[in-house]
């Protein structure tokens, strides 16, 4: 099997997700610098994954950096918090991961000691830190199959948009988790995969991921989906997320809305799976959720080749947010949550588990 | 300006659909299955350019026929109008040039004479008649232009699915016909146009026939229109068909039910612009449409990159149905024609007007 990231002791090493499924190259990232760049170019992304890269990458540039006194490294933390949080805008649990080894950089820092001592324990907690984000990341996906698996019958067709497999996070993946534990629960599960344009993590990565499991996977053209949820081929809908806010509503991949619209319309449970690492307390609504904006060029061109006329324009919104009335529920590794997701929600959060309810 | 389709007097010359907007080629089909393989793949599409190839496809054919007796003629006669039937099954365009080049045929026949006579004939009414369905087909986009430009306000930007333009007509288009005639009267309009997955009709046919007119153009995947939609960005969507039931459902390409269930989610009006020729009154509802599956291949690859690996199954629906509750308007020739269609449509064709009351 394939690991999406890893930390090899002196770098980030990423399976290159751009180049799948055509190529399995892996590369390994020695400076943060580079680890920014591969969240930015998409050589890794989903959001936990993204957390996790974030996390090791933070670790990276402190382990790497020639600081002499906790003002210097204080001062170098701050650039390497500042180049990663600003490689993508939406997903939350970049933040969350930037924010997390802060705290332990702050904690560090605290305890007494030289200025050579503090830097040292620094280095190694961050290190340590980058880490255990990676290894929680995939107990916490076991943990969200464990609740979510409940929700899918036995012998259903499952449609997802994305991916939100292993791929998208540390390991075992959050919607495709889900789908991973209903199967090992001995649930005959098919999937259809939208293509999910214009990056198509659907055909490359889903189809891709779930075929080397032996999950039978059907790839459909984004558009087809409401068609095949008309003709009764669909039984439930399961995506990850980007972040959601504190009253459920959902920023996923573009296209996740159409999808949650067109499942309600045709009765069809609409599930959203994702750690609570995902969950933006601080933000009232999906309204002020920040969506990316990318080149247009990822729309006209395909590996090159320009699909589309030269003299017009296009769009790139890399998310859509799906207002919470369409979701039938939120799968987190503490449990399901159902509407009213502002109290359910910060119910989780508000359990006395130490992972979590820091945030 | 370009030319869809047009008779040279031994051939059909057509622009090859397949290599827009990269290259500008025309190709021109000296025999009948050679018109009907431009028709099976791609090189001519959209209901009523379909049309429009049958009718010439079924003249060229009948016009290079050996045949030294009507009844050799009749002979090939019924190969041409077999080959010619059976390239693609959903737009009725087709089934119905080739029951108007029937009837021609027919009465060219009857008429007395020796075989001889009757030959000639045939063969000269036929080239007349296919000429006709073009020159007529122009004249019937032009007058749903009239009609459907009402139905757009000032300064609006309207959504389209697939090409319903030029492209897909012998000229001036249907849904894009509409939007055209609606530019002339001085309105200001915008268009977003899908890509249309997998075939990226949109992307390559109509984004570069509204760039050529100078009407501004967005391209988007087709999973953003959506969320353009959430976004108060779109305030019509107009778009072609493939066929047409007696009760108002529309086969139209793949992605049409998503847009027009999007549509009335958002409280935006869905309109359908289409010929008499497209809507097929003997079939009661649209459950009846016959759907293409074309090769899942033109899904997991694109110009020959496989996209998508290896072992998985993929899905190709060529056309969806959209239900006619989801419909605000049909736009034909004859009028605007609202719920319910049933009675609505049915007496368009009951108008004594000698083009299309014979159907």
């Amino acid at each position: 099997m394939f690991k999406t990231i890893e930390w090899t002791g002196d770098g980030v090493r990423m399976i290159d997700q751009t180049l799948l499924p055509g190529e399995e190259i892996y590369r390994t990232y020695r400076t943060y610098p580079e680890v920014a760049e591969a969240i930015r170019s998409m050589v890794i992304r989903g959001a936990p994954a993204i957390g996790v890269a974030a996390a090791m990458g933070v670790a990276l540039g402190v382990k790497n950096s020639r600081a002499q006194s906790v003002a210097e490294l204080r001062s170098d933390f701050e650039t390497i918090a500042d180049t990663i949080s600003h490689t993508r805008p939406t997903a939350v649990n970049l933040f969350w991961a930037v924010k997390r080894m802060r705290d332990v950089f702050e904690k560090a820092l605290a305890a007494p000691g030289s200025d050579a001592q503090k830097i040292g324990r620094a280095k190694t907690l961050l290190e340590q830190e980058g880490q255990r984000v990676l290894t929680e990341d995939i107990a916490i996906n076991e943990a969200m199959g464990r609740h979510g698996a409940a929700l899918l019958s036995d012998s259903s067709t499952v449609l997802t948009h994305c991916n939100a497999g292993a791929l998208a996070t540390g390991g075992f993946g959050t919607a495709l988790g889900v789908i991973r534990a209903a199967v090992a629960e001995g649930k005959k599960i098919s999937v259809f995969a939208d293509e999910t344009r214009p990056f198509l993590q659907g055909a490359r990565l889903t189809a891709w991921e779930l075929a080397k499991d032996g999950i039978p996977v059907t790839l459909i053209t984004d558009n087809m989906a409401g068609h095949f949820m008309k003709q009764s081929q669909i039984q439930a809908v399961i995506v990850g997320a980007d972040r959601i806010a504190a009253n459920g509503d959902v920023a996923n991949k573009i296209g996740t809305y159409s999808v949650a619209v067109l499942a309600r319309e045709n009765k069809i449970p609409f599930y959203v799976a994702a750690p609570l690492s995902t969950i933006d307390l601080e933000l009232a609504s999906g309204d002020q959720i920040p969506i990316e904006e990318r080149s247009p060029e990822e729309v006209t061109h395909w590996r090159g080749i320009q699909t589309a006329p030269e003299n017009i324009s296009a769009r790139h919104p890399a998310f859509d947010v799906t207002p919470h009335r369409y979701l039938t529920a939120i799968i987190t590794e503490r449990g399901i949550a159902r509407d009213p997701y502002t109290k359910t929600l910060k119910a989780f959060f508000d359990r006395k588990d130490p992972q979590h309810a820091s945030r």
